[in-house]
């Protein structure tokens, strides 16, 4: 039976043999071992060395995991993101929140500049438990989300901009100062933080209903 | 007759006695003089200083002017404002732009995490010739309004906010990092700056019609 | 029946006139309606304005709320402090949660530089199905505690502090870079808008529960 | 018939391949389509992918467009730049008003260190409908120019510096704080966004005149 | 005989009593002493504990000197100030260098944005063996004297300003980026030390002078 | 008999034969000689050219010194750190101490968000007369330390980290602010420094005891 | 018997009638019980609450301690300050060692710009066995010291400035870059922390002693 | 006759061709035309374009210069620096004032930790008309030498160091807060300006001569 979060590897300042031989040693105990921000080169490297390793490239996530991923726990965690650029964030949280068992439903190229894909889409952040909300630039999606929402909103900010983004300081800011109460933020970039505390908020409702 | 703007003192840093002098000094030259940053306190001590002196409260303006305004330039400043306590930032720019001759509509209170209550009133938004818009804390207010409308937009950040906010940092690089573009920034809590460079705009429409 | 959370107002440059009219315009259509940063003073002359008005001293909070404050939903909010000095933003945080329906637990002065405080008073951790974390100056509370829980942690980095504080800019980052996956940040001092994710998440509990 | 802004491509992050089916796609409803930041590089691969495109090398912008770019609307956008080292951003912004249907102006290396070269092409500010100004290092031409001019100013800082320049943040700060009124700011090396703007100034002039 | 600086006694943070005091024990052996950033009220009470103690106002400075303050170096140090804000700190770095023995010629309100009275004054530069540049805001006017100027430039940013100022910041790093060579920067409000630089100057070439 | 700290060179910024040229000019005074930031790349380019030269490859340390390094102090340096990435920061630190002459004892991966560790292995904090603590990320592992032991404590933050680490900015803030009395803090990623402040200390030590 | 360091109370927005109560509770176990940050006010309301509280004025510190501090440690505490208006931070170095148990020597007014006056009392930096440098404005004074001494150094920089001080920051930066290596840094104005970690290491070396 | 300062390339960003060209160009009206920041490999694509280009290794500049550099001007430049990284900005410094026509003295090396270093050399002090003072890291030694010394000190950061040195930004604002009075602070690594300003300083002595 798999329960609890995978084991997860940081990617990052790693030789694909280091990574390799983690992943090993970690799938002994674990049913989901991943690594994250792998890049191509890097996953190349590991499919000769990590018997049936997969690859989810958008994600730059590695993974030995069942084919199938059946979600373990109720509820849906919403994933929005404003532009394209913040697709590998977005799908790093997705796809850990997938292989933690989570079931997850993708929203992308919702960007306020555009309210009005956001608010066809309403759908989505209405039937969701837990909301992710990934955003560059200037980072509003999550003040305008959190207002739509009646849900816990967990905003990501991402590096995806120049000049006065500073590496990600801008949409930081902007989250940080949202002006709808009911937002919790999480580092830049950090996708897979997001998910742990989606999931986290998910597995709580499931331990309060089984008292 | 009454062309170009309006002479104008920053008050802060200046006793009333130097403000109204430097009021009747203007006054000989111009039909409207006005004095921005100006506390009730420094208006009870004018009064008895500058005949017909007027004052805005909510704009903490005073004014040497006409009491019927009459618009000089077609077209009109759209001015929205994020939350209630950007409305001293808001009422500089409206009546700054009012004194200087221009029509200007007001719509207060339409932050992001509200969204509705901005779509409801769009018709400010497509009314307008040019938009100024206030906000404070995140910020995100120009972005979505950018998307929304067909002019030129101006940004205007306030200091309202607290923590993370950094005494209006966070709404300034929000607004330089919007995804829409067409948007231009102006300083922290710069109401005044703002309606001039919307009354720029303005005059510029007239004189090329006049070609 | 009372539902959601109550309807609040922020207190500063609010004059007590202002505020005592916004309460009683909102009592119309809500059984809790609360006030956050209010001083003593400002209490003061509510008191005559308001009838029925409570004050929270140590939460600066004032509310009309039933005297009883019966929790409406299941589940304990586990809110920890680091120092004396985050008491103010921690009873924000408790006070917030009890008028808005939850069960509270508190924990406070158990700052990491004393480890066994915190330790021997782990039932508060484990009883808890969401956290809020507060600490000042190094706000290195949230990270230890985020290691020990198995649910949801929110950190609320606080103004506390002096020097390279910088206003609370220290410990929002440490609590940002939290080692520990799992924990969403709020803005510096925001005991208020962590009690409202809280909430969020034990309601999304409720509500997967009735389905 | 040509109306509106082009459809626009930001190329960093992007493979020649997505930016040439990105561009495929856009044109079979827009008359013109352009894509920023491209190096010659990306451009080499670009010219076997996507029929009769175009390079503007100094702007590093391609384009699919008429070959005659007959301006669309009356007024001109003066386009003033600081340094040669500038050029860039300057010439981002004068190709997409250029594709974008307007007339430019184009004034380059007037940089404040030599006042008389800037006033000896004074025609150039008194032409212009709305202006444009590009700088980097300490980034004060546009106060100086909007000190001369009596048409909106639209201050564009670019990262060109060293040292104390923190990558465009002096002159950033400088324009954001001019004490000359009626100058906009967009975010740092942003030529294209102060084109649009320029361009929605100029829109708005038109749309007056057919009322 | 009177030669080098005056001793000087840095106001604030300091009694009355205890300014008095140094300054009494200073004048033994000194013909000149002066105390910086002194206030009327702190003026008035050293008037009754400091025989002949003279005022300054507008530059703050309190001093024992002689009535008569003959030049005793040749050279003329040129004081530019853009704003009238700026006034307190160009009056410290003038009072400071008369009563150091140098002369002095002023010319105030020369900002950037309008050029012209800068031009239309240009035998103050001319004229210079140095100059101090006292600019707050965007801090641009040194840029532009620099480029006029064929000799050494002393650039004073002030705390002038508001919102993106950041308290002196923008017009500092504006100085430090000085696309015109020669330029050398001396701390926020500092005219005291840029007085003491530009003596340095002309001390030196005096010293050269007498080899 | 070898006394005092060895010399040492920093590497970045010259080149294998600059760095060999000064080994052999110091091996004629000093028993041991040191260069640090050493890559495997440049270690290869020496073992030609120095004679005898060692590498400590996890601390990318190059050394001249005896196969046996005998401590010639008494005390011990516990040398302990957060995350793996931390290690070539401790290393540096550790073989420093070594080279120097001082008995080490190390503690990795004992990261605040798995206290346990590191209470289980409380006894190098007890044994030890000075800690350096080494942590990146939050930084908050040394407050936890020094709340523990009863001797001086040098922090040391790491530039391990991303997003809002700002480059170890947030660690190096977090120790500065630790709310336990008696750490002290050197520069990010100085390793060095820490080792040769802890040998301070226990030299001043035995200096004491030889009175 | 006195070990250990004394009970602290952190004085800064606590009551005199707090403040009082907490000594007296503290009093019961603590041979020495001290407040810091404490104004002339706060001690004059003290001194009729707590029987013999005594007053350090220029460390604004309040304590209750024998009258006769007979040093409990041997080495010396060499305490040093840049310029006259560190010495309440100096102070409160000094006087928190004196009523922990150790030796302290004090050298004040020593400042980088006038070298001599520290060369000529290097004696007082050659008898320390640990040294405590404290400076304000360009902080540079722990760099000169630490060449000159061959102990341990702590660096305290001061908020002590203006302008590009910025609280303090400047001395800090200056400190955590210190060149010469041996040098431990602690808080902006944390006079009290640096004592504690010199205690330490005086403690340390006593410890090892009795081995 | 040379009179002025020579015609400067910025070499960043210009291709080989590029330089070629515009020193051509130059050469045609300036009998010395300089080229900053050229590395070796330009250097050598340079010697094939331009008849007789030199290179000052050190200094990284390019020059068209007759062989014998006699001095054009009185007064000696002196420059110190630190610590042996800096050389480069230091060599920039020096070798832009003999290519400009001054007697420079050069002293390097006398970084702060080492005072005694500089002290045995005052006689460069001592000699000078003016001083240059280059540093990076900690940036100290100009506030030392402006204690010694009795002409202008410009003051040169570099972006020397590592962690918290921020890219130059800690030695700048070291420089900017000296507590020593008559420092001239100029951009990070910016030899070039400081030259050009000394050099300004002394053609000024020089024309008081000749009144
Ligand atoms: N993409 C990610 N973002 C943030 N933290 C991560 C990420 N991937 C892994 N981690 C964390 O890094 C830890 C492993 O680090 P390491 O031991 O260096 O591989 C995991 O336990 C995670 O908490
Ligand atoms: N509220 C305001 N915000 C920004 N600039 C202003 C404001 N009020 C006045 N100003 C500017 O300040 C100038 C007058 O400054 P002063 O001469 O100090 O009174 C005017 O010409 C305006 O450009
Ligand atoms: N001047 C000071 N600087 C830094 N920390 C201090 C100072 N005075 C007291 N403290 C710390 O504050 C703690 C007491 O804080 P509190 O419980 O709020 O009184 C003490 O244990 C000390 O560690
Ligand atoms: N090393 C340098 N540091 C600062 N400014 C420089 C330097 N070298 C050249 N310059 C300036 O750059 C200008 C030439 O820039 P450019 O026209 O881009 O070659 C010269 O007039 C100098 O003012
Ligand atoms: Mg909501
Ligand atoms: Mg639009
Ligand atoms: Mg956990
Ligand atoms: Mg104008
Ligand atoms: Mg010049
Ligand atoms: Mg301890
Ligand atoms: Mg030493
Ligand atoms: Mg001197």
């Amino acid at each position: 039976l798999r329960t609890g979060f995978p084991e997860v590897i940081w990617g990052p300042g790693k030789t694909p043999e280091q990574i390799a031989q983690i992943m090993e040693v970690m799938r002994q105990r674990n049913e989901v071992v991943m690594a994250t921000r792998i890049t191509p080169d890097v996953y190349s490297a590991l499919q000769s060395k990590v018997r049936d390793v997969r690859y989810f490239g958008s994600a730059q996530i590695c993974a030995i995991a069942p084919l199938e991923l059946k979600p373990q726990y109720s509820g849906v965690i919403g994933i929005l993101s404003a532009g394209t650029a913040d697709l590998p964030v977005a799908e790093e949280a997705a796809v850990t929140a997938e292989l933690s068992g989570f079931n997850v439903q993708r929203l992308w190229d919702v960007g306020v500049s555009g309210i009005h894909r956001l608010l066809n889409n309403r759908h989505v952040i209405e039937d969701a438990s837990v909301l992710i909300v990934v955003a560059g630039m200037e980072g509003a999606l999550p003040s305008v989300v959190a207002g739509l929402a009646d849900c816990p909103v967990i905003a990501v900010p991402t590096s995806i901009g120049y000049g006065a983004s500073f590496g990600g300081l801008a949409p930081l800011l902007t989250m940080l100062n949202s002006c709808a109460a009911g937002v919790g933020v999480v580092n830049i970039d950090n996708g897979f933080g997001a998910a742990v505390l989606a999931g986290q908020i998910l597995r709580t409702a499931g331990k309060l209903q089984q008292r």
